[in-house]
């Protein structure tokens, strides 16, 4: 079954190049891309097309980082110091998903607003629980959120209250994975909270587990300056933060670190040569003061930056404005460097918003010929159109400007959601 | 008459304090602030109560600078270099303005959007174009929106098209402030662009004029180091950007200066000692890496910071995003010289949103007894009331997470506009 969207279609072919396709044709072959065509060929003459008229086609998003139990309290005490805010928001949020009924409910309402703001993939931290574990993924899954979602593992350092003994964190791991084969879109990630979080013992088991079962990995990498020394404090024999990961075979090519904003030359190295792929949330390193990243300088030496709104250290779940944020940030750094190439593109920012996540969870980057589709379309046409405004101006315009009231459609593997 | 407005009132009373009223009623006699009480008092229990329940009964915002004919482009080309950016999209697009057709169509469009954005106060640039600015006066006025538009002078320095003669920006200056009389709530105020764009001779005549008339003034001030530069090479004999307004009478007490990103501690003296009030506008400083304000600094140092979206160097005409963008690029400012008092707090933004504004336009700070209501509804009451969360938790995460789809009401004047 052939079917089209007509409209203008915008890639994100690199992080230095948009595929530009004004006015043009997405053609599918069940729900699958076949290509992209200025006009419909002979041979796809049939095809339905739905017209968007001179609206834009975007992939969709992919948030490579948040936090679902604490989407509630996103924009939430943002002025507190980390600790309090952990204390005061973070960990009592996540306690209350040890009561399924309250975890169907919110994770119910998270998953349509991902959807809501276009984001269709997605690399979670969930809490300790796991049921609601299970119930975040069938949430998410139910509502057309693709993806990576994670046990939150952790045995040390945690409120007495939202803490694991390590027995309990290997079991109810164990538990979890099992419980996981029912999914088909969503699928579990190993998910040791952070270094500090986690016992030598509980890393290690988890370390067996991904070579065991060929696993996913995401955690926390050089967040802020006094995260890294009690990494050196707890972790001695390791010379530097991603060592521990490393130590426990918890870093390779299928590793998201979210953050990496303290990363010094060894270590971003380390990333590059491992393939690990950092996670920038400009957002939340902005709310909570942990520092400005590199990022524009990490994507020039090769590194595969996804992207994160990071809820609720980041404060807002919407993509555009995390874009919107992490350009902002890099200007910062631009100015306070006195470094004008700190600034990141608009390409630089969509690829991170996109390909670079649909890439680390297996699809190929941009539209790629063969892949269901993922797309948002976004109305741009109340606003004025300039003249000789080109698309590139638009996509960077509606970065600023556009939110989820201007999103019209959205897919996810070829289905439409919106 | 009576009536009164009930919910959580919030006031803006210091840069430091907010005045906090759960639950309670602002009385109004004919439009005009009574007083806010816990329960009605018995002389007024005749009052006609318009019960917002749970929502934010804000005072609505004061928007200090922004560029009326530049809205139309808002969030656009914003990864220019400055000079590119005015001459690819500002310039043309003020040059539009000579039509009054055009300038009646967008200047209704903008008041309406200021309006629903929750902003019943500005002190705005116009073009250079005398009718354009009558009818951008017109539209404000019948909107609801009130304070100060200037007609701008530019006599060099600007492209042909958008140039007036040293003598057509008098006599036209002279045009439009008789031609102001007829307006009750709109009043004119002087607005020499900025120095490098008018000759000494206009700027003597804008002093003189000033004095006879006892006018207000605004422009721009230390925005970017070139530009100070270029001052510096225009006017050799004054030895600091301030000095130019200051020797042609041009740098008061009743003076706007936009910017001020780049002032000295000599030139933050004269501010202070002047009561010349700084402008921030936090997103066009990082949209056009001009800088970051120290913003947190002149407050402390007793400078009277106003808030200004500087649309369209700015990206949004919204003040609850004009907030969070103050207080996001502060912190970066902080991180960046490891020095979190530069933080600004919820308090401070607030402060330079609504009273520092209003209280340069000759009101009252917070809701003064007396003074004709300007209030914003805000509801948030969508979003999860979590244990403990005060009024102050509340205001700080409306300005993260709301926008106008969450104005339920906007007072001007006395008058209710949405």
């Amino acid at each position: 079954m052939l079917t089209a969207l007509k409209g203008n279609i915008i890639e994100a072919l690199s992080p230095n190049s948009l595929g530009l396709h004004p006015n043009s044709f997405l053609v599918l072959e069940d729900g699958r891309v076949a290509g992209i065509y200025a006009q419909l060929p002979q041979a796809m003459k049939e095809a339905q097309v739905t017209d968007f008229g001179d609206a834009l086609i975007l992939q969709s998003f992919a948030d490579m980082h948040l936090h679902g139990p604490q989407y509630e309290f996103t924009g939430t005490g943002m002025d507190r110091p980390l600790l309090a805010w952990l204390e005061t928001y973070a960990f009592p949020a996540e306690a209350r998903y040890a009561d399924p009924a309250y975890a169907r409910e919110r994770y119910r309402q998270l998953s349509r607003d991902l959807i809501q703001n276009g984001t269709t993939r997605v690399s979670m931290f969930s809490s300790l629980h796991t049921d609601a574990t299970l119930i975040l993924m069938e949430e998410l899954e139910k509502a057309g959120v693709t993806g990576y979602v994670g046990k939150v593992n952790m045995d040390r350092n945690a409120p007495a209250y939202l803490c694991e003994t390590t027995e309990q964190s290997k079991a109810e791991t164990l538990r979890w994975l099992d419980a996981c084969r029912r999914f088909t879109k969503i699928k579990p990630i190993l998910t040791p909270r952070f270094a500090p979080s986690c016992t030598e013992e509980l890393l290690a088991f988890l370390g067996k587990v991904k070579a065991e079962r060929d696993l996913p990995v995401q955690s926390h990498l050089s967040e802020n300056v006094g995260e890294i020394a009690l990494v050196a404090e707890l972790f001695p024999d390791c010379g530097q933060y991603w060592q521990v990961y490393d130590k426990f075979g918890l870093f390779d090519g299928k590793t998201l670190m979210a953050h990496c904003v303290h990363s010094d030359e060894r270590e971003r190295a380390a990333l590059l040569e491992r393939g690990v792929r950092p996670v920038h949330c400009a957002s939340s390193n902005n709310a909570l003061m942990s520092g400005i990243s590199p990022a524009a300088e990490l994507l020039r030496e090769g590194q595969g930056v996804c992207l994160g709104s990071d809820v609720a250290g980041g404060t807002t779940l919407s993509m555009l404005a995390t874009m919107a944020n992490s350009i902002c940030a890099s200007k910062d750094r631009g100015v306070m460097k006195n470094d004008p190439s700190q600034a990141l593109s608009i390409e630089a920012a969509y690829y991170m918003a996109t390909s670079a996540g649909q890439t680390f969870l297996g699809a190929k980057p941009g539209f790629g010929a063969g892949e269901r589709l993922h797309a948002v379309v976004l109305d741009d046409t109340h606003l004025p159109m300039l003249p000789g405004m080109s698309l590139r101006d638009r996509l960077l315009r509606a970065v600023y400007r556009l939110d989820d009231r201007h999103i019209r459609a959205v897919y996810s593997e070829g289905v439409r959601r919106i």
